[in-house]
């Protein structure tokens, strides 16, 4: 049954207000809204489903890699927050504490989890002591919370779900590989499954993960030319798993260090989603992680025969494995289209008297609104292959729209002046010096680096900043 | 890969000492540890595995009802718990509260959630408003918290994995109905996936859940003669959603009440699993809901050929559908035999040379210890009927044991005698009165009412107690 909401409200344009469009747009397509609880969201069926479909598609791909998933407290105590310096020092402003426990006053305080890599070592502190317990492949899906201050559906909340992938490796190369193993994992979930195109790279000092010695980042362009960081990969080497103690008995009898990864994806990605393939009628969803990929909507359904066609379609349309609903609701047929456009389901099926008088439908594509008759017998078996165009076309439409929005600059004015219209993302030579990263910022209104460009020919010789020895080339954007 | 242990402990006998027996596989098999979080659980993959596939089992039970997923917050502010009076007297005093967030005292405190219907009310307060609306069948699959005192794996601990399915209808009736669906999905559920038999009936007044109208529960019986509560489904009325002020406008322009379910079940079922069908050599899992159903143990691996054709027959087990894995480790077959019995893999197949001069391997069901031959050609055909015998073989001996627990008393005498024995469910008539309930409890040592028995005949006229007049007939039972 499709959702019977009463009408659906006109939003505003994307190119009149972007983040009022996005507002507009999640609440509409009805995904979550903002709780009783200040900056913590409901996720709402329609934006659950997209979030469980996420998880179906992600966690297969990676238990194909050998990850184990397992769950572990929402609760850290206070002193085990503390082992490592820069993850305490990144972590403890942001986190909601605990003092009591049903009527007494706590001895300890506990911090609800901000993210867990200190309860996977004391865990593994405890349990591995020999080679035979490498490595280590864990993931775990659920919710952290950081105390923000600034909150936005999707974007930015104090709770939000996530997975959270763990490892501890005998080696470092081993570790290393895991690291960029999972990067690669991201990439291909993220342009395969969610048609979103991207730049990837490594994450300067600044920008890295509290604890970190590397993070390894896949970054999305959105349409109003802003960065949003998807998902992070971490190599931790082993001065993380060292504060804690994790120790393995090697097969030459001696004591050794583990090497440590972590990676993550949260539902953030639902808002990279709205934000590469939504237009100014609501949610375009990819058709591999839509939760309904098609709706059939009969016209003149009071007419004799007409609905009952409208299920024998539907009935024929789900038996091809396609997710389907119908909606036979007393509302207008185009009342109807606009929720189903609202609501980004790729593609519907119209039917009425007239069709079935020719033994055809007529689909309409969400991206490209395009109309295409097929006959009654055939659409059930080609829907499948429709998707499929639809998936890689809305992948060619973002990429193409990243490349064109992906430029070079050699001087700070000629910067400046790009992102004074939005560029997305600009590459430019750095010396290296964090203070020559915090000027590019604060001189182009809030573009930051982004990632780290490895495998390309330098612009020029010199920081674009200060006109010292270039050591990197980056890809600099404003962000999420 | 199958884990790489290196010996198996013994464990203490069922009969020896069940309790210990249970903290034995539990620790054994690596289903879960206690954390540096005092009475908090590390779900370790064996474990997690298995809550992974009851939860896509009786999720897909839920959407075919019609339940849509969901996700709430974490945290509820103080004012909202406190708003229905037997809710918040139920719960408050086994709560975690929140006190600060970042480097603030909050203004008022957040306790992390015990349940959830104070937040599915106050989001429904804001956006129900027409009889279009209704009804709402949502669930989560989430964690909670709540302060106990003495924690057992599984059984009891501070946080907890479930679902919580709220509803709300138009109509007394339609939730009542849901009530009694979604008790019945848990039994079918309970005895289909799991091969656990159960009595099932409505809690007593004392016994239902803090703020509902009725209670109805899925009662199952552990090898030790106790029960422990494996599923419950609650009827509020009206009354609970009043309190939180959700109102309709119907059809007929009046403004209405809405009628409340909720309904969960959580990570305590694993100890039922354990407890109901587990034995003196470990786990014994139903097929249904293992995480590997197979494991494939090479003989005299060193020889020629064993290990190559082993692995060939991993892979056709696998083609046919049978979650199945190989142990080819260094270790002993002896000592591989007692790692897949430990983990209650429901079947291994062994092959060593000689089976394969023969053409043929021994398969060796976990339940009976039974040896059955196949030839090599037929075994990946012929493992799935077998696992769906070993699924029933299971319900059945578990369903007998089951019927040889139950028994009826009609004094107070002859009850306390057969509670000696540890004799399960004793059926016995209750005038209604709470004393008695207590009485009898105290009387037999523990023995609660587990449930009422509304559909049969009557054992006698008076209380088994206090010899007035008989309301109820009533399964009483130590649990756990």
């Amino acid at each position: 049954m499709a959702n019977d909401k009463k009408f659906v409200k006109a939003i505003t344009s994307r190119e009149e207000d972007f983040a009022q469009w996005y507002t507009d747009v999640v609440r509409e397509a009805e995904l979550c809204d903002y709780s009783s609880v200040k900056g913590c969201l409901n996720y709402l069926p329609n934006g659950y489903a997209i979030w469980e479909n996420i998880r179906a598609d992600l966690d297969k791909r990676f238990k194909e890699t050998g990850v184990e998933n397992v769950y572990l407290p929402m609760l850290i105590p206070e002193n085990l927050l503390q082992k490592e310096a820069d993850h305490v020092e990144g972590f403890a402003p942001e986190v909601a504490w605990v003092t009591h426990g049903g009527m007494e006053r706590l001895q300890e305080r506990f911090c609800i989890r901000p993210t867990s890599e200190t309860l996977f070592c004391e865990l593994w502190s405890r349990t591995v002591q020999s080679y035979r317990d490498l490595p280590k492949v864990w993931n775990q899906w659920n919710s952290v919370l950081r105390w923000e201050k600034t909150t936005r559906p999707f974007l930015r909340s104090r709770e939000f779900l996530w997975q959270e992938g763990h490892t501890i490796h005998a080696t470092y190369e081993e570790a290393e590989e895991r690291t960029l193993l999972m990067w690669r994992v991201y990439r291909d979930f993220i342009s395969e499954s969610l048609a979103i195109p991207y730049v990837a790279g490594r994450k300067t000092e600044s920008e890295k993960f509290a604890g970190a010695q590397d993070t390894y980042t896949v970054e999305a362009l959105m349409h109003d030319g802003k960065a949003l960081q998807s998902a992070t990969s971490h190599f931790f080497g082993k001065a993380f798993p060292d504060a804690f103690d994790i120790k393995y008995l090697d097969k030459d009898n001696e004591l050794k260090s583990v090497y440590e990864t972590s990676w993550g994806l949260s539902t953030r990605i639902i808002g990279a989603i709205i934000m590469v393939h939504g237009d100014d009628s609501g949610l375009v969803l990819p058709p591999r992680i839509a939760p309904k990929q098609v709706r059939v909507i009969p016209v003149a359904q009071h007419k004799e025969g007409v609905l009952e066609k409208a299920e024998e379609l539907l009935a024929a349309v789900q038996a091809a494995g396609i997710r389907a609903d119908i909606d036979d609701s007393e509302k207008s047929p185009g009342w109807k289209f606009s929720e189903q456009e609202m609501l980004g389901i790729p593609a519907r099926i119209e039917i009425g008297p007239k069709d079935i008088e020719k033994k055809q439908v007529v689909v309409v594509r969400r991206d490209t609104r395009e109309k295409i008759v097929f006959s009654m017998e055939e659409v059930a078996e080609k829907l499948g292959d429709l998707l499929e165009t639809i998936q890689k076309d809305m992948y060619d439409r973002a990429k193409a729209f990243l490349d064109s929005h992906i430029d070079e600059a050699v001087t700070m004015d000629e910067m400046k002046e790009k992102f004074k219209e939005n560029r997305g993302f600009i590459k430019a030579m750095w010396c290296g010096d964090e203070k020559c990263e915090d000027e590019i910022k604060t001189e182009t209104g809030g573009a930051g680096s982004r990632c780290l460009i490895e495998d390309e020919d330098a612009i020029s010789d010199t920081c674009i900043y200060c006109g010292k020895k270039a050591k990197y080339k980056v890809f600099w954007g404003k962000s999420y």
